[in-house]
């Protein structure tokens, strides 16, 4: 029991329980317990494996307004690491702090608060090994790639589910169900969704917003509700019980002033933004998308959101990955506090350089956010096809960056609502990830991007070589220098990334330096593979034997 | 005479008579006339006329080492315009002080130096309305643009000259009658040459390089050469006068410490270009271009670079344009010292879509200072066609940017030593030019980029619609509804960029909104424009008439 020995509990949970449930039902029952625990006043101190989420449960005082008069923190310690976490109220005198353990062993933690009742609990607990899918959050890798923490390559295929959190739970079932099933492992998710008519009136108004009150009259954006945030934690857990990263909106221009969330000043932005630090970033599958098309939020100017993004920096010990993601205004994502490029720039991935260019001028891994999607919609950003996609898809990849989907049939709305995946593309890029996880562990580069624009992989082992809506009848094999040893031999399979196939070709292809060209080694035998003369073809090549010694790499690729 | 009235002389020039001067020889005869005076011992206040180079020549000791142990400014002053700029060692006893005055009316000045007999000097000179071509220095307009000083816009087309100021005199000439006759209104030359084998042997061995010294084993880093400086000064002057800026590379990557010109230390380095500011940027024509290639000089980090470029905006009162030049590491051409994107990026410019997202990305003119080159060497960067490097040049200025060209030929290599154009790009440029001058005074600018991306101009009134590598046999009259009313009419032009024909079609096209299609207008009997089947075609096109209110602009374009 705390000092105060009055008032106060602890109650510590592992998270990680949530991923190992089955159901959205079982999760609801798990709520249900956690808060009798909590009200059996409990402090336990028990384990949570690395990366799962520790959370401490006190119960302090409900009087005058706690989100804005109670200070909490703690300072978690284990060995050479310390980090120093925020606290959040979640109503009915209920505070509570969470916090995701990256070492094995025992951690110590010591709480501050300003309140008596709260100030100066201590307590410890044991970190274990992960376990299962847990392979802890996402960060940067070797520059322009991605890595779970403990070292497995992630290659992120996202899509884009901006309002599932809000729909009835029949939907959220099937939106969960969906993703289950499909090649994602990313999803772009609204903190608070966008005013729209359904949400005022009918089956799905909203009860809950993510301020105390019930409409633009009463606000009051001095408290949060925990009701409303309670569903989206709930929301992020069954992302992470899938494995999928949930790229968290924070803030969004989606309701121009109706509500009055995408007006809101600096001081309410500020503290919405550290609850939500509070809040979510002991999930290890956060990733902070400070804004959806910021510059739509027109009283901000990108020194408002680089102020934005300190508070992030600051509050967040967890140091998940930020970005933000543009509408007609880029933010410089050369700023050392983002992470990676969270791009909207459909004509970026109309061809395969696009994706380099991007990779040169900023250095960090290139994520395309939005490409325009699948679908039928009036609006032309909702109304591409299925190939199109899948071909923006490709390029992306085979620039060395990634891509995420989307779908905007009328009468399937997945951007919007989650539900049914109903478009062509998501089996093609089902079909893309696997190609991509058969390559390089550390990610597809692009081969020799100045001049050799259709290929990736990894210089003398493995090739991608992609066509585009070139409808060749025969490509002539010929490798850019770089990695290659005259006498190495390599092997191909002829790709249809549209209809799905994989076929081998029969040949050995052996190379040797190609006549009167200084950068490129062709088959001695000057073969060729041929081709069906259709568009979206590719071809995946390995390098099967040969010269062991690669050939001296060119010194550089401009000279 | 000056107070001290020994060794002094002040000699006040105006280096505009260059700009008049007819050819080289006459350029000659200037020299040694503005010699001769100094000689005299002259003090005379005269006038300059705006944006002409105005000279004071001072005469004082030659003990010690001037470049180093002798500091000489002046302040110019007229009405609210007050400017300091340094000065420069001459060789020989000469010191000197140049001075662009922007302001017509008189200029006062006053010398400050650390030596007694240089010290303190004082005098003023009218300055007159500028004259002839003189339209000022060039400025950026309008964030993606260019304009002269006196608001005449500024397209530029550039070309490469790397070497030409360290040819023969009959290159040389050739060189200037070669420019005089081309479309080329911009030339990138180095301020230093390569290390070359021609450069040290036979006719063409240099006797003169930017320091003291005849070879590696003699530089003194601490003593400029004023020979050196001096055939500098005279092609700036001459490119001046046929009204070509000046893009001056002022470090470059490429003798690999053979010279050592590419491995000086920071003091030396900051000197030079101390000195080069000192004596080039009086001249209006001068763009500093800080590097070629920038990241070939390896020991030059980002950081270095940005402390280089801060000697330039302390130490630059006229505030030439300022840019740097990548090669295999991009610099961020966001930082706010950069004035324009002077980029290498070849890829870039091999679609419409290339530019703008560039100009999204950094806010700023983007000038494709680099897309390869027309020629036949061995080098892939230097062996595209007459058509392709065009291709990109129009790709470039439909984006709503600019280009440089460059020809690489084994047997005329004008990017290296001037001379002779003998490919087939020039002409195409010039039409290309004269094609842009058509449109609208503000510049090209995409019109609706994110999704029509073949199309510039002006919306509403003025189009550019380049159709690059398709081969189309007709086009269906249809604009994106931007500035467009319905029942406005347009009359359009069959370009063929390759043959350099154009042909008006006869049709007058009477547009109204496109049924199903919130985004684009269509000729209201659907009317199309015939095309030959061959690539590289284009259409301009021009409002005739018709409602003169324009429809509300759309919200935005990402909605």
């Amino acid at each position: 029991m705390s000092r105060s020995g009055k008032f106060i509990k602890a109650f510590i949970s592992m998270f990680r329980s949530i991923t190992c449930l089955k159901s959205f039902i079982t999760v609801k029952l798990f709520i249900v317990l956690v808060l009798l625990l909590v009200s059996s006043r409990l402090t336990a101190q028990q384990s949570v494996e690395k990366w799962g989420m520790f959370e401490v449960v006190l119960k302090g005082s409900e009087a005058g307004n706690p989100y804005i008069g109670t200070t909490l923190s703690a300072v978690f310690h284990n060995g050479e690491k310390t980090y120093r976490t925020e606290g959040f109220y979640d109503g009915k005198g209920i505070y509570k702090i969470r916090f995701m353990p990256d070492l094995e062993g025992v951690w110590s933690y010591s709480i501050e608060s300003n309140k008596s009742e709260l100030n100066n609990q201590k307590g410890s607990f044991t970190c274990t090994a992960s376990s299962g899918k847990n392979h802890g959050k996402v960060r940067v890798r070797n520059t322009y790639h991605f890595e779970y923490a403990d070292g497995t390559p992630f290659y992120p295929f996202g899509t884009t589910i901006y309002e599932w959190p809000y729909q009835d739970a029949t939907t959220k079932k099937q939106t969960l169900e969906s993703l289950r099933k499909s090649p994602f492992n990313k999803a772009r998710v609204l903190a608070i969704p966008p005013y729209k008519e359904r949400y005022l009136n009918g089956p799905l108004k909203l009860t809950d917003f993510p301020f105390m009150g019930s409409s633009k009259a009463d606000w009051d954006f001095s408290r949060f509700n925990p009701a409303y945030f309670k569903n989206l934690d709930s929301c992020i857990a069954h992302l992470q019980d899938l494995g999928i990263e949930a790229d968290l909106i924070l803030f969004r221009p989606y309701d121009k002033g109706k509500w009055g969330f995408d007006t809101m000043d600096e001081e309410t932005n500020i503290r919405y933004l550290k609850y939500m630090i509070a809040r979510y970033g002991a999930f290890r599958n956060i990733w902070w998308s400070l804004a959806n098309e910021n510059s739509f939020i027109k009283h901000l100017t990108d020194e408002d959101w680089d102020r934005l993004f300190q508070v992030i920096v600051k509050n967040d010990p967890h140091e998940h990955l930020r970005s933000i993601h543009n509408a007609d205004r880029i933010y410089d994502y050369n700023k050392p506090w983002i992470t990676h490029v969270s791009l909207q720039y459909y004509n970026a991935a109309k061809a395969q350089w696009g994706t380099p260019l991007l990779k040169d001028i900023y250095r960090k891994p290139v994520v395309h956010d939005e490409i325009n999607y699948e679908g039928n919609i009036a609006s032309r950003w909702g109304r591409i096809s299925g190939e199109e996609l899948t071909f923006r898809f490709w390029n992306a990849y085979i620039g060395g960056g990634y891509a995420t989907h989307g779908e905007s049939y009328v009468e399937s709305p997945w951007i919007s609502n989650g539900g049914r995946l109903t478009g062509t593309s998501p089996a093609r890029i089902n079909f893309l990830r696997k190609i991509v996880e058969s390559g390089p562990q550390e990610g597809l580069e692009a081969i020799d991007h100045f001049y050799e624009t259709n290929m990736a992989g990894k210089q003398g082992d493995f090739y991608l070589v992609y066509f585009g809506k070139e409808k060749l009848k025969e490509w002539p094999f010929i490798l850019p220098k770089r990695g290659v040893t005259a006498g190495a031999s390599y092997r191909a399979e002829i790709i249809d990334t549209w209809n799905m196939t994989i076929k081998p070709v029969k040949d050995v292809f052996e190379l040797q330096p190609m006549k009167g060209d200084n950068y490129r080694f062709i088959d001695k035998n000057k073969k060729s593979i041929k081709l069906p003369g259709r568009p979206y073809m590719a071809l995946r090549i390995r390098k099967v034997g040969g010269a062991e010694e690669t050939s001296k790499e060119m010194k550089h690729e401009l000279e």
